[in-house]
């Protein structure tokens, strides 16, 4: 077949017509003329807070003091926690084995599944390999669990202070993110009520971050079956953001565990807990006892799993010995190495005058409050740490990147002098500005 | 401080008060009252054709023949064509050096971006490490490329038949597909007017294959200069899947190599040359010479980059040691495996009564045309390839999972023998439907 074509005036507009009879409009009118090409709305909407807050701070540290990050949410930048040994071999011999370099089913390997399934089955929340769906780190099963569950125009709830990945995926899918307070002085539990206010008809998921980033705060089987009745009472589903589940040094059930009726997405991964966030590994867990997500929202978990593919497969077929073969030693290590320096974090900095920080129990992070009455120099939080570089070379991240204000968090898996070193010059740094506060002052002119 | 509230009667609604003073509109009104989670409208907009048809289809074996699956564009299947061990030693080198366990930036490493850099880049389209964005699979750099090009109500310009993936999420996007022939009569060249009068001014996105899935066919020099003048006449940007480049029997440049103007986002990875799919190490190459996507689509691709961070950490330390190390005899090797298995399955079929293939040069695909006035016991593709399951065990994918009819498509990447024995056993079938033409059959009356 031929496809010589010749033009022929046909009716209002000029036409092609090839040999096989086909007519093609050519549409002359509506052709651009030149070039103008914008993002799209949603690249335009996707926007990370750290990131926007960050960019904008002049973080140039004292020349005379080596830098001290303590901002960075990667417990392997300093290089004190390695990865284990057995997590190394069952990657290698997953590379040897030639046997996963092919594409995974778009869920992940059934035997990862599970895997997964067997290391998080508990008898309060059973699960299968049928509800682990593995995902491209615990951001991928983030964004398909609030892709599943939402449409735009809908809103879900969102602790506050609270990881800011949330908003960026919402936002940028047209759902409304309403943020629901935590409590410093209640070891930052959830404010319940003002929680409850914030559900409507269009509330499509409850974000649960437990433990928390950036509180390091853990809650107790009560406050987590508080929250359950809430869900329960509005019919609304749970996303529990469990990636820094068990590193806690309290006892720390899974919402899950707990919920007689509300169903529940679980998202979690290796990032943290076995200290390889650049590996990518995360998962879904479904918790649906009660048959309220049922076949059709996994079927659209299925389906968005499609869209991209998940996890690189030498993790995924090296994920079964992961988690069988990593020594209990590990774990506990983990935890009491980050217990220890939020102790010492946390006892250095409660005798500094004017910060106020908040005891965690698990993940790896400490909030400090800042008393702002006493440091009138500082606009806000951004402002004071801002001033903690250039001065101390000391940088930790302003609560205002999770939304929250008069608070910076500390990231506590540094080496432990390098801790120590930090909370001496936060200290230096907080005596040479603090004010005794106006009535203080007031009461000693008395 | 206390958080014990009360209720109040405040206005028209009952409120609750906290002790700080703060009010809660409780709105009892639009409290949900039972259970109802359905899936959202872009999970339920998530179509994979390929599933659809597949599952709809009745793929019992013959019991006495072992199955044949000629369907799967996975080139690990088999097991005849492993990476190469440079390949491997440079995962195990990156697992044992510990470096590459934490979170790479949401473009990848700086020193991988500048590798892929450097492999790609050419006099006629030099490109830099910062035009570089690592991406999980060949597939996310697509979902990021008309994620930051298109808007709900645009329209994308597709290849059909043509590999799937962009209508899939396209689809799911709100953005319509347009789909442009391409002619098995010119070895799958672009039909270049039916293109072209596709294009209106909500038009942001042309997607060329290059070499083709399903087709295996490779575009010539001057097909591709046709391609690039009317993308320029209209103004519309390229997205050139190139994820099989070079693996091709002819010379073949890549379409960023001829543009003058047409801006160009390049998306490629290790899956198919270096046979590694599950890996899921993709890229985006932004070629954009004239400054038409500016800085606003490099930043809009960043901002979307951060969404759910890239590929995994450990294959992107390897990525360097990967593009320097494999021996060119590995590229070579695969390439005369493919060519010589597509001139089997060629010849074989060619000479089958009823059945046209169409010679490929490139990628690992070859299309067979089925003479459906031969074949009347035969209701479409998607009837015969279900038939010679049943019949033969050989699966061919029907071309209907491309948007095609009348064709099926063949994976090459088969151990030799039993390319052989999947083409006898499609002879057989043939000749047992192969019906003569009525006209033929007149001309043999005569
Ligand atoms: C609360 C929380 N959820 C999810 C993530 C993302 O985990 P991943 O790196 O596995 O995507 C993080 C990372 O810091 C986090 O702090
Ligand atoms: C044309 C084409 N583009 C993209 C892809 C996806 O590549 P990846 O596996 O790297 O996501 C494929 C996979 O088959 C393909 O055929």
């Amino acid at each position: 077949m031929d496809s010589k074509s010749y033009l022929a005036l046909h009716g209002n507009g000029i036409h092609h017509v090839n040999i096989n009879g086909t007519l093609y409009p050519t549409k002359m009118k509506s052709r651009r003329q030149r070039w103008e090409v914008k993002p799209s709305e949603m690249a335009n909407n996707t926007l990370n807070p750290i990131r926007a807050i960050v960019d904008g701070m002049k973080l140039t540290p004292n020349p005379d003091k080596p830098m001290i990050a303590l901002s960075i949410g990667d417990p392997t930048v300093f290089g004190n926690l390695p990865a284990d040994d057995a997590v190394l071999q069952a990657m290698k011999d997953a590379i040897d084995s030639q046997k996963y370099n092919g594409y995974a089913p778009s869920v992940g390997y059934l035997k990862s599944r599970q895997a997964v399934a067997n290391f998080y089955s508990c008898p309060e929340a059973p699960i299968e390999a049928e509800d682990v769906i593995l995902t491209s780190g615990c951001s991928q099963a983030i964004d398909l669990a609030i892709s599943v569950l939402c449409n735009p125009g809908d809103n879900i709830l969102v602790p506050c202070p609270g990881f800011s990945l949330y908003k960026t995926l919402a936002v940028s899918m047209g759902i409304e993110v309403k943020l629901y307070n935590l409590l410093p002085e209640k070891s930052w539990e959830v404010d319940l009520q003002h929680m409850e206010s914030l559900i409507d008809e269009r509330t499509s998921c409850l974000i649960v971050t437990n433990p928390s980033n950036p509180c390091g705060s853990v809650f107790s089987k009560e406050h987590l079956q508080e929250i359950l009745k809430v869900a329960s009472r509005h019919c609304v589903p749970i996303l529990a953001d469990e990636i820094y589940s068990d590193m806690v040094s309290c006892s720390s059930p899974s919402v899950a565990s707990l919920s007689s009726d509300v169903p529940i997405l679980s998202c979690g991964g290796l990032a943290k807990r076995w200290l390889v966030p650049g590996w990518r590994m995360g998962w879904i867990l479904i918790h649906d006892r009660n048959d309220i997500f049922g076949s059709q929202i996994r079927q659209g978990l299925v389906k968005l799993s499609q869209r991209i593919l998940g996890a690189c497969s030498i993790v995924q077929g090296a994920l079964e010995s992961i988690l069988n073969n990593t020594p209990q030693s590990f774990y506990s290590e983990t935890i009491s190495f980050l217990k220890s320096n939020s102790e010492i974090c946390f006892s250095e900095l409660s005798t500094v005058p004017g910060l106020n920080p908040v005891m965690p129990s698990g993940a790896m992070y400490i909030m400090v409050g800042i008393d702002t009455d006493h440091f009138p120099d500082f606009k806000n939080d951004v402002d004071f740490t801002e001033r903690l570089v250039t001065e101390q070379s000391v940088f930790c991240l302003p609560a205002s990147a999770f939304e929250y204000a008069n608070f910076f968090r500390i990231v506590v898996t540094v080496p432990e002098e390098m801790m120590l070193e930090a909370c001496a010059r936060i200290r230096e740094f907080c005596q040479r500005y603090y004010r005794p506060r106006s009535c203080d002052s007031n009461d000693l002119d008395q």
